[in-house]
């Protein structure tokens, strides 16, 4: 099936708002196998709306309308489709009842202007808002179908699974077809390697496609099997997923929609180990990411930001020969600063990081970019050096990230 | 002027990516004053891409192309375009000197799939690429113009005004319209709320166009004025700037691109003074954005993260008893949190924050969303009680906004 999607509204026009609803509807499509011909974004004005409406349906079996069903005098959607194919619009009651009932329930004054939200052209089928005010349709044009939802990203992402997709699965009735899903989160590769690394899987052999998505400084895949029996592409999607999974190894850190902030808290609960950082170069950015998680008190302790040379003798006790030395930014220093925020804090582990961040600050020796990672459990001490190339903000993005990764890594090779 | 934009690549048709360049033209289109019609994006497919083209000049003067230039095989765009008008192809032998100069500039193998970089359609002129290797080109079909620049989100950005605003403003001549500019970035209104306030104001009096920019959990504006002078633009600017500023007052934080952040950076720096952090729900967003300005180790001493009460009692030596009798997120603790990282570290502020970010662990009288923010010079103690209703995260964002936004203020209320 062929689907066309199309975006109203001025902010989208004068570039206030990017679209973000075509993106996630063409990958929904996607994901039921079917293709996403053109997508379109115009603004609310009824000739314009008409005009393309008649131009994608001619080459589409679907269009996916979003935005315009607000109740003020702008949003003028429902309306210029029932225009476009000359049709008038009724009301229905049943919805006009359940926007009456929202306005008691939460006190507001019921204006006349707000039944709009009830009118639909002759012939639709309404799609109920489970998280708002505005109904979609869905009205049959010949063979074809037009489609029209909110376009509050939220609403729409609720809608398009909830309602959109069983109706065009019943209009368009067809061989069906099971997809399985996984998505496999990795960290420590570029995408080009982690391309390379996956070169020699035979995704097609198993009807598997392949998606990449970048999410700096992650890469992550979604692996899509898709076969006329459930069972056989789930099959699929283990044998591939192994193959991928033997291949990046190391480098994964969450199968599945989990964070890696997610599964290190997961880990350190299960296990009962409490944690306390020590931070430089991060500034704070590796304690505000373990303490995302709801429930981190159990586990995360305290953070110390030792920004100064000052701070780091004082609240860690780093010998200032040490520092004078080897430097703040030194495996010495991180070392040390880990070994003591575990030992200050009391908990199981510490976790430091000391840096460079830049654009400032860096020498030959140790460029901008230089980060020491060191993570104390009271019997040993790891310590890595990285070396990173970006700007300011994502080398701190970085640099909390490969904290997080060591510390994901030694949780996964500690027996449970 | 009327445009059309129509992006291009299988990776937005299939969801993978958002489309992120025809929000940045529309919006750089506004700014001239030029309206985009409609917006487009299409798979790499030599048919489609000759039907949308033509359709979309049916009723543009001109359409800008993005995406589908690389060197690859699967990039079509140059052909494409061709193709739809029926144009040869021809080599440009600067670009191609040029294409070559680069592979041995960087030391990499030159094979012959790269000349198509230098290939243009007969009519065409060239758009030189400063940031890459994909030149862009306008050509003339009839009285009108289609623009092709590459997909790559930094290298459109660059050839968009150095490029094809200039070759679009040399093909349509027009009576020139100068515009002035003025971004004023508040924090503590909801959208509502500020356009409430400047109901009053009179924008189209003085030919000014307002944008509003949510980006949480700021709400940010953006003025432009037009007019045949420029002086005229600046002045009308100015007048409706002073009346926007009396209006919103101290929810500006900014008046330009400046964040929050690095106008805390100015003031501290510029008043050579220092500051330690204390905090609890914020778990080190506060430290982290105030250590994402580079220079910040000037008047960025520590931060604590007293995440557990025994760290609030050992670290900050908060008494056990205004724990227990007021709660760890009170008034009583977050000022003495403030005090007490302040005499701590030695340095003139400490700024400090306690809450319940959520979604577990509110209160009847404490509700998820309640955070304290108090802030201490030495000679006194501002606090100052919050109530937010947001997720986990936001109310972390929001807190530490709140926070920084109390900083500022202080600041800019001491003389300098």
């Amino acid at each position: 099936m062929r689907v066309g999607i199309l975006t109203i509204g001025n902010e989208l026009m004068n570039g206030r708002v990017a679209d973000t609803n075509s993106s996630f509807i063409a990958r929904e499509m996607n994901l039921q196998g079917w293709t996403v011909e053109t997508m379109m974004s115009v603004s609310d004005d009824f000739e314009i709306i008409a005009n393309r409406l008649h131009y994608l349906l001619s080459f589409t079996d679907a269009v996916i309308c979003t935005g315009g069903l607000g109740p003020t005098a702008d949003d003028i959607t429902t309306a210029a489709v029932a225009r476009a194919f000359g049709l008038p619009l009724f009301t229905d009651e049943k919805i006009l009842a359940y926007l009456k009932e929202i306005f008691a329930r939460f006190n507001l004054t019921w204006t006349d202007n707000n039944a709009k939200q009830a009118l639909f052209p002759r012939g639709a089928e309404v799609i109920p808002n489970p998280v708002g005010t505005a109904a979609g349709f869905a009205l049959p044009v010949k063979e074809k179908l037009v489609m029209v939802i909110p376009g509050v990203p939220s609403e729409t992402q609720r809608m398009l699974p909830e309602g959109v997709i069983p109706v065009l699965r019943r209009h368009f009735p067809q061989p069906v077809q099971h997809t399985a899903k996984q998505t496999l989160k990795t960290f420590g590769l570029s995408e080009a390697a982690v391309d390379q690394k996956l070169a020699s899987v035979n995704f097609n052999a198993f009807g598997v496609s392949v998606g990449f998505y970048p999410v700096f400084p992650e890469n992550h895949l979604v692996l899509i099997a898709r076969s006329d029996i459930q069972e056989q592409a789930q099959k699929n999607l283990q044998k591939v997923q192994e193959e991928v999974a033997a291949r990046l190894a190391d480098f994964i850190f969450s199968v599945g929609e989990q964070t890696l902030e997610e599964t290190i808290a997961a880990e350190l609960t299960q296990k009962r180990l409490t944690i306390a950082v020590a931070e430089s170069c991060t500034g704070g950015l590796i304690a505000d990411r373990l303490t995302d998680v709801s429930g981190s008190s159990v586990y995360f302790e305290r953070g110390l930001i030792a920004y100064s040379n000052e701070a780091k003798i004082s609240m860690l006790d780093i010998p200032v020969d040490i520092i004078e030395k080897h430097g703040a930014v030194s495996e010495e220093t991180a070392r040390l600063m880990a070994e003591g925020v575990r030992r200050l804090a009391g908990t199981n582990l510490g976790l430091a990081s000391t840096g460079i961040a830049g654009p400032a600050g860096g020498t030959k020796e140790k460029p901008v970019g230089t980060v020491y990672i060191a993570l104390a459990d009271g019997a040993q001490t790891i310590c890595r050096r990285y070396a990173y190339r970006w700007d300011r903000r994502r080398n701190k993005l970085i640099s909390s990230e490969a904290a997080l990764m060591m510390l994901r890594h030694y949780l996964q090779e500690m027996p449970s």
